[in-house]
């Protein structure tokens, strides 16, 4: 559709956090809007864009993400049969920046295009009531409107920015809802926010809905340098497999801002329309507990879990971890596979203080997950010992890891599923279900996956080292 | 030492607990006697076999277990570099019947042996305070009193049975503390307990020392058919490898109670020692954490744990797992590799129920560990798919597994370390650290550990159906 004039929304999905609050599930290596949380399912980033398909409605949508997250992104989108343009940002650079991006990348299309800014970690209760909000925005986003959504809120929340809303719009926006926006309020403590909702204050929802010209004039005015460097890193982005790379050190220019701080509490074009949907930005794991089913008993759980004398608590298990509590109440458990968290719905939100403490003493399960997500499939530890190590290894049809070599480790590996083509220096061959081949020290091997379905094999490493560092990669398909 | 006279003091282990309170470390496969719990690098069991070793005061230790821990009470006798008599109860019957047994057992070689009673798991926090309570009562045990040790209560424990005691024991007996018990007193509850240590009660220990005579004398008065089928089992019993097994039938026949209802509770030659020490029966894990060694904060940790905001709460962590607290007090959290308990120092006890609750619902989790141990070895599940399982193996030095074969897998196995003997049908090969062996369905095989270091491998098995019960063994030195 380049260069034609449409109203379809170019909806663009900032998928850059880190979710640390929502450890150990959330993890740096994988964080949150990746994880079924809300939903046992599909993620929150999959919910999000699947909330965008109505082609009648929506362009295709972008989604902007840091370049750690490129093939998480790229395989959730195919998981759930969707498309999308994957914009890599080199670095966090807070939502000023993506915005900017995201408006000129629609902008060079179309100058005036309708531009909606979704987060991929938010819980949205009601699709209906969230696509007939959009329809609601467009029409004060094309009268030259920066819109976002209000959410009324249900208790008083101190996780959240309050916006204070004034008039009703003129025309069509107004009929519909929209509001001035008077004023936007930072996170208050509980006893002013219960003033804020007296007041009819609602919850900023950091859902925007723009004109891209509109937006770029506001970044022109109030936040120069963020367009600036926004302009220059998308012009000498490179494409690179289906990922559009943002240039490195023009995005580096750029301050790291939010988009509030950068734009809306200084422009005269803020406008809001309250909604009344349920909404979450699962900030922490008590927040997740309120927009999660509950029994009979307010519990919400996932995986094996088995409670008793146990009320209004949200316990998470993974994998095949048995989780069980007695006698409390209003407690939060997640576990996984590699590391436990308890705490209370209440004090969630220390979490993320425990996450550094835990950065600062260097354990590895800080930021990593144990399951390994890569381009060519995933991996995963299971046994590790002073001269070995044990992994699950899985391939997607089609893949192919790196030609490599160890210096200080052998492998056997055992084909438990599918079939693996192998090479080992010179030699190529077919590895089936149930067969072994043995990698020695210093061989050159890549492994590929010929099939139709996922290949699993057990690696088993021998030597006297057996970290990740020690893979001395000769070609990679993927480019790393 | 057969037929002589001797003051020397036969004591006797009991060892059958199941410890269901402490899961989900203590579990029916592996329960809490064996493992480190108050101490970091020994059980109770093992700090209470060491607490019998004076030579000079103490003549070779019994055993008595169930038959499933036998390999264990053998290894960890082993470990600790300690011998004893092992007699193995081929079911539950509680106290009194292996009382019975142990004093049957001592008056073979001597009618008039002082016996004392010790159970596996309990903690004592002083072991020379423990040696001259002991002392102590072998006075009034030779004089004929079947002596108690009554602990002074620190707190109005409702866990605990107590002891009301009377006037001081004649003699040199009473000259060193001990009184006549005037009254055993069940478990009060709360209001009952400050009433009875007001009054100079004593929690019930359940340590007892007496002479074998005596204590048969009035097992014939007060509980004739325990001792009978104590005898019939006791004179039927085998020898099976280094263990006296008592016969079935007979054993079964013996009513189940314990010695504190059998015939404490009746017999006018009761007595009690008040001490002072330290001392739990470690009967919940609020109660481990009283004896346990505490942080500035309260909080007792065991392996990987890091806790923020947190106190007064026991966290014990195994293997690799990292176990984080956050923003709670008074919590217990346990945390093994296939299963984690959350509760709190005071609900502790209903552990118990939550274990019933796991059975009925036939959750493997309930009883079995992951961690199995075998009298060759141990072995412990890392993976497992819908059709492949992956093991790690350990055998120990010169032990062999049984000769066996699958009808619906194969094996792999890769050593790791140390050096194993494979027979494979009729071909028997050595196989090295980094060197790989197959194993097809239905081939007859055995694993031996031929060195002098542990056997450690990585088994991959591949097929159908890989449950442990498609194990069919031909051969086995272990008499399974």
């Amino acid at each position: 559709m380049s260069g034609e004039t449409t109203d379809l929304i170019h909806p663009v999905i900032l998928c850059g956090g880190s979710g640390t609050r929502l450890w150990p599930a959330s993890r740096e290596s994988f964080p949150k809007q990746f994880i079924p949380l809300a939903e046992a399912h599909r993620s929150s980033f999959q919910a999000t864009a699947a909330r965008v398909t109505n082609s009648n409605v929506f362009a295709r949508p972008t989604v902007i993400t840091a370049n750690d997250a490129r093939f998480i992104v790229a395989e959730q989108l195919a998981q759930a049969g969707l498309a999308a343009d994957i914009l890599l940002e080199p670095a966090r650079r807070d939502s000023a920046a993506a915005v900017a991006i995201a408006a000129l990348h629609a902008a060079a299309h179309q100058p005036d295009a309708l531009v909606l800014i979704l987060a991929a970690d938010h819980v949205v209760g009601d699709d209906d009531a969230f696509a007939a909000a959009v329809q609601a925005c467009s029409l004060g986003a094309k009268a030259g409107h920066i819109m976002t959504l209000g959410i009324m809120p249900t208790s008083p929340a101190t996780a959240y920015g309050y916006i204070q809303p004034g008039d009703p719009l003129p025309g069509a926006a107004g009929q519909a809802g929209a509001r001035v926006v008077q004023r936007f309020l930072e996170k208050p403590d509980a006893a002013r926010a219960e003033g804020l909702i007296a007041e009819g204050a609602l919850w900023n929802s950091g859902y925007f809905l723009f004109r891209a010209d509109v937006i770029l004039d506001e970044m022109r005015r109030h936040a120069p340098a963020v367009l600036a460097a926004a302009q220059a890193s998308l012009s000498a982005a490179v494409r690179d497999l289906d990922f559009l790379r943002l240039d490195t050190d023009a995005f580096l220019a750029s301050p790291q801002i939010s988009l509030d701080y950068a734009v809306m509490e200084h422009t005269d074009r803020a406008a809001v329309l309250p909604v009344s949907f349920p909404w979450s930005d699962i900030g922490t794991w008590g927040a997740l507990w309120e927009v999660s089913q509950q029994d009979a008993n307010g519990n919400a759980v996932r995986g094996r879990v088995a409670l008793q004398g146990t009320r209004n608590s949200l316990v998470h298990s993974e994998g095949e971890l048995l989780t069980t509590v007695v006698g409390l109440d209003d407690v939060v458990v997640v576990a996984t596979s590699d590391a436990v968290l308890v705490t209370s719905r209440q004090r969630g939100g220390e979490v993320k203080t425990l996450v550094e403490q835990l950065r600062a003493r260097s354990e590895p399960e800080a930021d990593a997950h144990r399951l390994m997500y890569r381009p060519w499939g995933s991996y995963q530890r299971i046994d590790i010992g002073s001269r070995f190590q044990v992994k699950r290894i899985t391939v997607k049809p089609g893949a192919r890891l790196s030609l490599q070599k160890h210096y200080h480790r052998a492998e056997h590996w055992v084909v438990v599923r599918g079939t693996a083509e192998v090479t080992v220096d010179e030699r190529v061959s077919l590895v089936h279900e149930n067969e072994a081949i043995y990698l020695p020290i210093g061989c050159v091997h890549r492994l590929t996956n010929p099939g139709k379905i996922p290949l699993e094999l057990i690696e088993v490493q021998v030597g006297s080292y057996t970290g990740e560092d020690d893979i001395i990669r000769i070609e990679d398909v993927y480019g790393r």
